[in-house]
């Protein structure tokens, strides 16, 4: 998983270069499609909420979530001649999402497949496949192939964009900036060293940062073996916040920048009134860092682009925290590198 | 809480008859709109996931959930004019929720209002307001304002399905089957003294039950004060079933019919394998009754319909696990009834 960690650089940057040509026919293929549909489960769904929320944030195109089940347990009938269904998987195997881009061809969609292998059958069988260039993964966990995948996901919301380039200058900035972060590791020991001393950990986020919230939850749930539950700070608030004491630590995650620095702040400054354990804040602005008992730094980038390197701190945190628990990073309990979410 | 569990029957039949009469003009309403979008947060949010896979596979017309922040922090700039966008809230006053509903309509949606208030401001701003018969709800944890919200979700996706009151029937039997389980109240003693025994509990259920699970999930969590994950099946199976030990519940959701069945029964067998501490089974079959430890009987009543009354044995659930808790289940530590997400 470390190995795979560091190769992220390498790996954002062939994935961008690769998939910026495929930019005119996404757009052709989006055109007359008001509504885009993302199709994943586990790290790819966590790239999806970033390419869901880039959509409608930066280019304005209504997006959200399919649920796989209408398709593969339901054969609902809808009608999708104006979706473009997009579904993400790593190895482009996941038989409920290859089943499920089947149902939403059927029904009139345009697909497009997000995959490590274009010669999968998700790949084969999309109208465009963007074919992530992250090399072969070997540890369970995902990390450069989400990484990846959000890459994908950046060049594909920009293609949709009334201006297809305007993010480019800051994703050319993003290999170096998730090197930096790899090099530094600053608070990274320390987080770990506090996640380990501590039985219950909550994960918060919100907006275009949520899926490396949730990414950074699942991560430390199926690599560390901790129950750990990710949630938007509006969720949080709005119920399961009654259930932090002291043998909560809360790990939140936030852009250095946008309109969620103000609530992650304040969410820090009110889980330490409740009494958490600790609070870690991987990213924010300085009030953020302030406010959080350990400040884990973030990249320098906007808001919308800064995903593809925010969770290389979460990613280092999990490999060390796995390490110092006596787990294998590279090969968790019970998981396998292509999910079947039925049984056979 | 006790009482107001035991008030649905009533507030159930009152909010379906109150309702059907609006269906035709639903109909109208929805006529030229594609896409369903819900917007809502904690149990109204759990109860719009109901109504999306209604939607999706009775009435076979696409539906999702809509991502307030990138109406009220995002103020992104969406095509809505083929959208119906449905806005879900006890109080009708959850700022979010109404702020989002005007920035939808703003976008050209139209607009729909479930909310027990009906002069509530989320219910004067909507094109249609469906206004349920709950009562009023004194206990923070939602439960008869919950259900009564589930029955406005049932006739609106009857509404906009081919034959219209093609679930009627099933729907007239729900109150007697409500009352049939909380007086019966078999198997919620030792179900609860399961829970007390143990730290971590994890809820999972799936497709048109996946909300009942999400919102048992989240009565634990606020009320019980436990932390605990809900997921549906396919996610747990995807990682987070790695963490199952011998710490942990397992509290499973099944309709006594439907594809989500065999799966779900299947994990039961699944999660004994992996040692978890104990599963307890609301609903099902004999198939799943056998397969979990603890079998608490579900409603008699068809997978379409069945949530409106499933959640009540994990009501019945909760508020005892409370009491055991020493716990006030009326007024949780940290909780207000009309919920704030952003900090004034």
């Amino acid at each position: 998983m470390a190995r795979e960690i560091a190769e992220q650089p390498a790996a954002l940057a062939r994935t961008l270069q690769a998939l910026r040509p495929q930019r005119a026919e996404l757009q052709k293929l989006a055109a007359d499609r008001r509504v885009v549909l993302f199709v994943a489960r586990g790290s790819s769904d966590n790239a999806a909420i970033y390419g869901r929320y880039l959509l409608e944030v930066h280019a304005g195109r209504a997006s959200g979530l399919a649920a796989p089940s209408v398709a593969t347990h339901y054969q609902a009938s809808i009608d999708l001649s104006e979706a473009l269904v997009v579904c993400v998987s790593q190895s482009g195997e996941t038989e409920e999402i290859v089943e499920t881009q089947a149902w939403a061809a059927g029904r009139g969609a345009r697909t497009v497949a997000v995959t490590n292998d274009g010669a999968s059958s998700l790949a084969n069988a999309a109208d465009v496949a963007l074919v992530t260039q992250a090399g072969t993964e070997l540890a369970v966990p995902a990390t450069k192939s989400y990484t990846a995948q959000l890459a994908a996901m950046a060049v594909l919301a920009g293609s949709l964009a009334p201006e297809p380039d305007a993010l480019d200058a800051d994703l050319d900035r993003v290999p170096d900036e998730a090197d930096r972060l790899i090099s530094a590791r600053a608070g990274v020991d320390a987080a770990a060293e506090k996640l380990a001393s501590t039985a219950e950990a909550l994960v918060s986020g919100r907006g275009i940062a949520f899926g490396t919230a949730l990414e950074a939850a699942l991560k430390l749930e199926e690599t560390c073996l901790r129950p750990v539950r990710g949630l938007s700070y509006a969720d949080l608030r709005h119920g399961p916040i009654a259930v932090v004491d002291s043998d909560h630590v809360a790990l939140l995650v936030s852009a250095s920048d946008g309109p969620m620095v103000p609530g992650m702040t304040d969410l820090a400054h009110d889980l330490r009134r409740r009494g958490a354990a600790a609070t870690i804040g991987i990213g924010g602005d300085n009030g953020f860092a302030d406010a959080v008992d350990i400040a884990v730094p973030g990249p320098d980038l906007p808001e919308l682009v800064a995903p593809l390197a925010l969770i290389v701190p979460a990613q280092l945190i999990v490999e060390t925290l796995a390490r110092q628990l006596g787990l294998n990073p590279d090969a968790p309990r019970g998981l396998s590198k292509v999910t079947q979410t039925d049984p056979a």
